[in-house]
């Protein structure tokens, strides 16, 4: 078993540096001074600041145009104008989303992050062909970086026959969550749509992941379709509403109600923290024990020319939109893209403790909030006790 | 004279790259191939793109902490309660305005900066401290940077006798604008503020710049305020309002009226896009006619732990909240962090063309939209013909 002795990082809140063993790919001890064991490998940690590994929990891996000519982007503002232009893209030129799902991945785990949650599009042009580059993808680099999928049926469902059949195959294949859109403003049917695909999810025994673009109270009746059936199913424990601005949007009682049915259906919540539009009351959704995690969404896309796969930037985001300027405050952004994260995925053994799965960061900064705000670059990052980062490249 | 001639970069929409000659602090030709002259300094441009320097049109240069020890951000957030802290952390430690705008300017023009407008607080504690160390500052640093000055009564002006006298001694010292701040909801007598502030400017022959931060509208009246004062008093084109996210917040017929009277008023607008504040509405105010220049506002002061003083990022906080994803609406950032900060400042020779200052920024990025959604770090930067940085790093 290979043992990797890190010496004198500092965990948050600590004023002194600590030894941290890796024993296999767990963490073994965390103690102020520990011998390095005969045959270990010794990292030295110059006192910098460790950190556990970062949680992308709502990426979209399978379309990103990362590293690929510049796409100039003419794209009008209107979702169904901007789906089309994305499937016209496709049909004008090779896109291979094997090669570009890992491209991605390798630009994530150079920045930290250890798990990602990628929707991968499912559609009757495309078929099934991106879950197979992103799953392709997951499988070759397993032993760097947790990938877990949804099917997501990007083109809509109801309109395009055959649609609902490809996302059981993708279920079939592997798919560990069914995705929805929109029930009712793209969907035209909300609950004809969330119908779909709660069933197919409890029939196969797999989670549900909805991108909810919906405002206010047109958004806030999809939440509540889906509590409905989240109860009625037993899917407790097992569904995401991505986005869920609407949660943002409605008045004030009338949210508490929704956070209650959430918090009862044990929905989590998943945000990136837009800065043009409104977000879920982040405080007010934790307080009421309601899990949330922070994604990435698309990098450089034909949707959108933004990101770079850095979850210290996304916190940053979060920190800018969600006014936190204090300390304390900050330290919520770095718990979305880290054990938030790990709660929506149900992560059993995740964080910087004994016991733990090895996935951590090493990165130049005095506390968390310096490393939020002005995101350093040169990260050492370890995955399940390997060191697969160092000085903010990826090493294989 | 001195010369340089930068060979091969690319000015954006070129696709071939061109030669640059500079002559003093002047650019002579923009030229696809120019001979070098002898005795010139030859600097290669490698292809890369060629932008403009950028402009902070709206700094506070003089608070900041950078560089000093981290500073544990644990401030409430009202305005009274945070203005009181910046006080108290005065009161209990040494600070010294002079080194620290240096160290913020430097920074700065290490990513491009060219152009700086800072407001710079005065009051009964601090008295002109602050005035005269960033006075220092631009006086150092007269050859790489340009930078004007607004005297600030952060502290509010109305209820600190004195005050008005400290401001007026800050505008004989040499401030090139008369700073104010909310008129209503923060020094309470609208009318007695802004009658105050301009009635300096108009008998110094300054102009105005003021940090307005009222809702809606409250806001607006303050707006109406100005617009009056300034039209009776012959400041057109001499006044700003910065942050004004009252014009974000008001319905669009007493938007438009707002906006005629801004243009007819000729005044300027300052934003930082806020990710959690409303902005004002940046096409329909360049439409108007109105100039809009782009700031950094404070960067890692007792305010606020955010910023790094590059204008790039502030480009793509502007594209994140103006939603901006084409090609075409990056270019709207850019010309806030350029050419509507230039037009703010009322710079006669700024830009990239024969016979303007040859201050100019060299970066790695394919267009314009890539520059800012993941800004390049290794930056080489002219100011007045002269090469101030280089990869990145100040030369001086
Ligand atoms: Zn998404
Ligand atoms: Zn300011």
């Amino acid at each position: 078993m290979t043992a990797t002795l890190i010496r004198q990082v500092r965990l948050s809140g600590d004023q002194e540096s600590r030894d941290i063993l890796i024993e296999g790919n767990k963490i073994t001890r965390i103690e102020p001074h520990i011998p390095l064991p005969s045959g270990a490998i010794l990292q030295e940690g110059h006192h910098r600041l460790v950190l556990p590994g970062f949680i992308d929990g709502h990426a979209h891996i399978d379309k990103s145009l990362w590293g690929m000519d510049w796409y100039e982007n003419q794209v009008p503002r209107e979702l169904p104008a901007i789906i089309e232009n994305e499937r016209n893209f496709r049909r004008q030129q090779e896109f291979d989303s094997r090669q570009q799902s890992e491209r991605i991945a390798r630009l994530a785990i150079a920045k930290g992050t250890t798990h990602i949650r990628t929707h991968i599009d499912v559609d009757t042009e495309i078929g099934l062909k991106h879950m197979e580059g992103v799953l392709a993808t997951r499988d070759k680099l397993a032993d760097q970086v947790y990938i877990e999928t949804v099917c997501f049926p990007q083109s809509g469902m109801l309109g395009r026959p055959g649609t609902r059949a490809l996302m059981e195959e993708a279920v079939k294949l592997g798919a560990d969550y069914v995705g929805g859109i929109d029930p009712s403003s793209f969907e035209r049917d909300p609950v004809a749509h969330i119908d779909a695909i709660f069933e197919i999810a409890a029939r196969y025994g797999k989670g549900v992941d909805l991108h909810l673009h919906e405002a206010a109270e047109l958004g806030a009746f999809s939440v509540e379709l889906m509590i409905e059936r989240t109860l009625a199913l037993g899917l407790q424990g097992k569904v995401t509403i991505s986005h869920a601005f609407c949660l943002g949007e409605v008045d004030p009682a009338y949210q508490d109600r929704l956070i209650e049915g959430l918090a009862k259906a044990n929905i989590a919540i998943a945000t990136t923290a837009p800065a043009n539009r409104s977000v879920p009351p982040y405080e007010k959704l934790r307080a009421a024990g309601i899990r949330v995690t922070a994604g990435n969404d698309g990098i450089r896309d034909t949707w959108s020319p933004y990101g770079n796969a850095d979850m210290l930037q996304r916190a940053m985001l979060m920190g800018l939109k969600y006014r936190w300027r204090q300390d304390k405050e900050l330290e919520q952004a770095l718990h979305a893209i880290t054990y938030g994260g790990a709660e929506v995925m149900g992560l059993k053994d995740y964080g910087l403790a004994v016991g733990c799965q090895a996935d951590l960061v090493l990165l130049d900064a005095r506390v968390v909030a310096e490393a939020i705000v002005e995101p350093p670059l040169a990260r050492t990052v370890f995955k399940a006790g390997k060191l697969v980062a160092d000085r903010g490249e990826c090493l294989f």
